[in-house]
C-alpha cells in the first residue's frame, strides 16, 4: 500500500481511502493500527474529496499572454497582440510557459486537460516533471497554403512516431479552423484519424464572420456541414471547442456524429462571440457537452470551478430559467462518470479499483460555510482556491495548496513574460 | 506614527506608507533607522497595494443561508426557501450570520458595505468587533399594511436615536420595493431621509412583474415614475439596487435625481431576473453606477473581484463589444475616487492625508503571475482569495489571510446553519 488518506468527506461520510499502485486499493470506514505499517498518510481532516476535474480546450502557454491583450475586438487582439507575440515565442518561453500552466492547473484541481497548441514536444516534456493526465493535440494550421500544410503534416507524422505515448499522456490531431486550414489538411487530419484511432480537435462555429464566410467559399454550406463534406466526423472522435453559431441542421449532423461540443463561457463572453452555447438543444439531441476554459489570454485563468459558475448563471440568464444547468450538472461537466468517460481518464468515481485522482476542498473555507448543500458550495460560491490537496493518480502533486517547484517556475515564467512582450 | 508598510508595489513604484491615526502620513521612497523607532511594520515584499473595495448592495446575515435554495424559480425560492428560513432567524443567529459575513468581507478585501437586512442594530453591534466602515439601512418593509407601517415607523425613529452612529458606521432607511412597501412608508421615508440627512435604500425594476404590476396598480406608471410622484427622490441620496427593467423615461428620472444605481451582475443572472443591467445607457446618462454582491444566497459569496470579471463579461456578451467595461472601469466600480465619494468613505486615493483603507495583493500568486498588467490580472485572472492582507484605518484586519476570530466564527455559522435549516 502506497498512500493513506484518512478521514475525507465523501459523499457525506467519512471514509478513509487506501492507495496502491495509483488506484484506489479500499475504502473503509476505519483504520487499524497494522493498516499504518509502511505508508505515507495524508490527513483528510473530515475535508470534502471530489474526482479530478477535467478541461475540455485550452492552450496552456497562453497563461505568459495573460494581461497582455484585454477589452479589445478579435481581430485586432489576435492581429495586434497575439499573433505577433506568438510568432516570437522561444523554446524558452514554451519551456516555462507550459510549466506555469500545468502548476496553474494542479492548483485549480485539474487532473486532465485537452490541449491544442504550437510546440506539442515541448508540453510532452513538461509532464514528465508535472504529471497530469493530458490529450496533447498535434496543431495543423496552414493558412491554406498546401505546402506549408504538407510539411505540418510530414512533422505531424514524426511526431506521432517519436513521442512515448503512455496511459496518461496520449496524443490527437488539432486544426484550428475551416478558416485557416486548408481542404487538403482538414481532409488528411480526418483520414489519418480514423486509421490511427485518434481524436481530433478544432475551433468550430466560434464567430458569425466563421460561419458567413464559410458559407460565401463553399457552395453555402457551414462549417458544420463543410466538415461533414469533408468526411471529417466519419467514425472520429471530434472535440469541437465553442459551437456558438449553430443551426438546428448542425446541431443534427453533431449529433450523429458524435462529436463532443466543448463549452468555454468564460472566452465567449470575453471576446463578445456574440451567441450564447446551446446547451439545452444539444443536450436533447444528445451531444455530450464538456467544459474548457480556452488559453489565459482571453479567460484569464484556469479555473474550472469559476468556469463552471459562470456557464451555470450565462444558461440561467440567457433561457430565463434559473432551473437550468444546477450546480450537479455542472460540476459533471468537467468532472465525473461522464466526463472520464469521453476523456478516457478512468472510472472518474470513487471506488475500489479506479485511479487515484482527486481534489481535497477546504470544508473550513469561508467559501464553503455553512454545509448545507457542498456541491452548491463548490459550483457557487468557492473557486480553485478552495482546494487544499490534489493528488493524482495517488501521488500528491498539491498538499495544502503547496507546489513543488512551484516558485521558480513563478520567478522564470515572469522573466521570461517580460523579455517576450517588450520586445 | 502607529503603522509603516514596507516596500508595497503602488502604481508601479515600491514605496513605504508610514500611517498615523488611521491616516496616511506619509509616503516615502526610503525608510531611515529612525523611522523604524517604536513603529509597527507590515512587510508588503513588493506586494501590491490598492485602496479598499467597496459592496454597494448585501444583505449580510443571508450569508446563513447559503446554499439552501438554488436553481429554483425566484417566487419558489422566496416562499418555500428563504422567507421561511427568514421568519425562524433567532438572535443568535444574527450575532453569527453578520459575524461570518464581516469575515467573508474583510478576506475579500470589502472595506465598506451598503447593508439592507432585518435586525440593523445586530449588525451595528457586530461592527464593533470587526470594524468595517458600512452605512446600516433600517429596513421598512410592510407588506402594504399600514398599520405595520407605522410600528416599523416607531422603530426606525427609536434605532436612529438610540444608535451612536460614527464618522465609520452611518444609518439609512431602505425600502424593500414597491411591490412590498406601501405608498405610506415610501412617502414617509422620503420626507425622513430629507429631513434628517440620510440616504435611502430600495430594490428598483429587478423583475418585469415588478414592472407590470406597478402599472397596473398605479395609473401605467413604472416603478421609477411612481417613486418620483411619491417624493421618494427629491434632494435624496437614493440607491437603487438592480435597475434592470428600465426605459429611457425611467433613466432619464434617474439622472435627474442624481439617483445611484447599484448593479449586482451575478445574482440577477442566477435568479435569470430577464434583463442585463444598461451601463452604458445609465453612463451616457451620467447616473452613477456601483457594484454591489446582493446577498449570499443569491450569489453565493460576497467576492467584489469575482463580481467585476462577471460585471465585465456580461456588458462584453450583451452588447458584442469587447472593449466594454475595461478591467479598470470595473474596478472603479468598486474602488477609487468616485465610489469612495459617491459611499462619503474617504478620498478613495493613496496619498497623505487620506484613511488608511487598503488590500494588499500577492504578486507571486499564479493569478497574478506574469505582471503584464496588474489591473487586467486583478480583475480576469485573480479573486479575493489573492488579497494577502487588509488594512482598515491603520488596523491590520487580516494578514497574511488570517483574521482574528475567524475559526470560532466559522464554526458557530456551521451550527446556527444547522439548526436553522434543519427545523
Amino acid at each position: 500500500m502506497d498512500l493513506l488518506i484518512r478521514n475525507v468527506s465523501h459523499e457525506g461520510k467519512i471514509v478513509n481511502i487506501f492507495v496502491s499502485k495509483g488506484k484506489i486499493d479500499r475504502i473503509s470506514d476505519t483504520v487499524s493500527e497494522s493498516d499504518l505499517q509502511g505508508i505515507a498518510v495524508l490527513e483528510g481532516d473530515d475535508n470534502y474529496i471530489f474526482p479530478m476535474l477535467h478541461n475540455g480546450h485550452t492552450h496552456s502557454p497562453m497563461v505568459l499572454l495573460r494581461g497582455y491583450g484585454d477589452d479589445m475586438v478579435l481581430d485586432e487582439w489576435l492581429n495586434t497582440k497575439i499573433w505577433p507575440a506568438e510568432a516570437r515565442l522561444t523554446e524558452e518561453d514554451y519551456y516555462w510557459g507550459n510549466r506555469l500552466a500545468l502548476v496553474e492547473m494542479i492548483k485549480n484541481g485539474t487532473g486532465f486537460f485537452n490541449e491544442m497548441y504550437m510546440n506539442p514536444r515541448s508540453m510532452v516534456k513538461a509532464l514528465i516533471d508535472f504529471p497530469l493526465k493530458a490529450r496533447i493535440h498535434f496543431p495543423l494550421i496552414d493558412g491554406m497554403d498546401v505546402e506549408l500544410a504538407k510539411k505540418q503534416i510530414t512533422d505531424c507524422s514524426l511526431f506521432f512516431e517519436n513521442t512515448s505515448w503512455t496511459q496518461n499522456v496520449k496524443g490527437g490531431v488539432a486544426l484550428h479552423s475551416v478558416y485557416a486550414n486548408s481542404e487538403y489538411s482538414l481532409k488528411w487530419a480526418g483520414e489519418y484519424a480514423r486509421r490511427n484511432n485518434l481524436p481530433l480537435h478544432i475551433h468550430l462555429c466560434e464567430t458569425e464572420q466563421e460561419i458567413e464566410n464559410c458559407r460565401q467559399k463553399n457552395q453555402g454550406q457551414s462549417p458544420v456541414e463543410y466538415l461533414e463534406k469533408l468526411d471529417f466526423f466519419r467514425d472520429n472522435k471530434v472535440f469541437a471547442a465553442h459551437c456558438l453559431w449553430l443551426d438546428e441542421s448542425d446541431i443534427d449532423i453533431l449529433s450523429g456524429h458524435g462529436v463532443i461540443a466543448v463549452h468555454n463561457p468564460v472566452s465567449n463572453m470575453k471576446l463578445a462571440a456574440g451567441r450564447v452555447f446551446p446547451y439545452s438543444k444539444l443536450k436533447d439531441k444528445g451531444v455530450p457537452v464538456v467544459l474548457g476554459t480556452d488559453g489565459a489570454a482571453s479567460n484569464n485563468n484556469l479555473d474550472l470551478l469559476e468556469e463552471m459558475k459562470i456557464a451555470s448563471l450565462l444558461q440561467k440568464h440567457h433561457s430565463g430559467d434559473p432551473t437550468l444547468m444546477s450546480a450537479d450538472e455542472a460540476f459533471s461537466l468537467s468532472s465525473g462518470p461522464v466526463v472520464s468517460q469521453i476523456f478516457e481518464t478512468g472510472s472518474g468515481k470513487i471506488e475500489t479499483g479506479s485511479d487515484a485522482d482527486f481534489i481535497i476542498i477546504n470544508r473550513k473555507s469561508l467559501s464553503m460555510t455553512p454545509a448545507t448543500n457542498i456541491k452548491s458550495n463548490l459550483i457557487y460560491s468557492a473557486s480553485g482556491h478552495d482546494i487544499l490537496h490534489m493528488i493524482l493518480q495517488g501521488e500528491i502533486l498539491m498538499k495544502d495548496r503547496m507546489i513543488r517547484g512551484e516558485e521558480t517556475v513563478v520567478e522564470m515564467a515572469h522573466r521570461r513574460a517580460e523579455i517576450l512582450l517588450k520586445s
